[in-house]
């Protein structure tokens, strides 16, 4: 996996490094923009949720107010919540989801729930306190069409400048990720529920 | 990017997601096996050191102790570590590297730098009280040949049943996916960098 040879001589090491140094510092210098991000993660594979609470997390250490509506109840770890709920100032965290589709098996309850969600969402998103905001798991709600992909679009198009909006969940819809700054495909290469491997604590929850 | 057309008729909702939970919790009767995960964050899109760092979070949530090696000083989120040393009795985190070798240099201090990591690595792997150790950005160190890979395999393969190992960077080496249980590739379909955006608090660090 490799794209290039690494060096084993001291000497031509510092000199290839030194002229990838000067290269990343020219690179760097040229990113000046400051802006509020919307950030997809997608994909099958697992990190899309875990790594959108890494950055609430980065929010929490810098003192930065984060707001999370949990469209899908159920979808997120117990043991991150826990954890976030220690900082009450700098979280909000709603809850609106009544589980995952195939769980509720109730479609008109689940377009009224995401509904709700949406409104929540759209309040943090205004509200200039919350400097990061996640949808989590709208992508599913989205995928079935649970809220008017053009309304979401809309207002994630028009959010305030220097708010970052994170989206997560599978499925994202190509609308969603053309009008997004930074898109991550999670790609599941191996996976040890294949094996007969349960879902863990601090791995999966 | 979706993979089968959502229903949107009530009552055949209902039945298709009906049959999709069954399907579900018959995968899911199938696993029952707990071990401990050598679990792999590669690929060139972001989110593979936060997405480790949410598991960490997740343990503390959980009350398991977690133990971090960084391999790269500087690779790692202030952030994230403002908050993890919140909890000093269930995170452990030793800063080991000097900064990415582009940075350093001189590829003698670099194999100093990354001997001294894995041998404290080690040490938390043999340690009963850490279930999670995360060996952060490891396959940098890896790729560079800065430490024998048949060493670090040898390591890991043998770690003792119940731990947690999450192993994340760039190029991640075939053999170490080879042994792995669980490896996600992140792959970067957009990224603002592109358009002049700096790197940014709460986001990059």
């Amino acid at each position: 996996m490799t794209d290039e040879t690494p060096d084993h001589d001291n000497a031509r090491h510092h000199e290839k490094m030194a002229k990838k140094k000067a290269a990343r510092a020219k690179i760097m210098a040229g990113k000046t923009i400051e802006k509020g991000l919307l950030i997809v993660h997608t994909g099958k594979g697992k990190g899309k949720s875990t790594a959108a609470f890494g950055m609430v997390f980065r929010c929490v250490g810098h003192g930065m107010k984060s707001g999370v509506i949990q469209f899908v109840k159920g979808a997120w770890a117990t043991g991150e919540r826990t954890v976030l709920e220690k900082f009450p100032d700098l979280v909000t965290i709603k809850a609106m989801g009544e589980g995952f589709t195939w769980e509720t098996q109730d479609r008109e309850r689940d377009i009224a729930h995401s509904r709700a969600a949406w409104e929540e969402a759209k309040k943090m998103i205004a509200d200039p306190d919350y400097k990061m905001v996640l949808l989590d798991e709208l992508n599913i709600v989205l995928r079935y069409d649970y809220l008017p992909l053009e309304e979401v679009l809309e207002v994630l198009r028009n959010k305030p400048e220097g708010k970052h909006v994170v989206v997560t969940g599978r499925n994202a819809k190509d609308e969603l990720i053309e009008v997004a700054d930074l898109v991550t495909e999670m790609e599941q290469v191996k996976h040890p529920f294949r094996s007969g491997v349960k879902a863990q604590a601090g791995i999966e929850f």
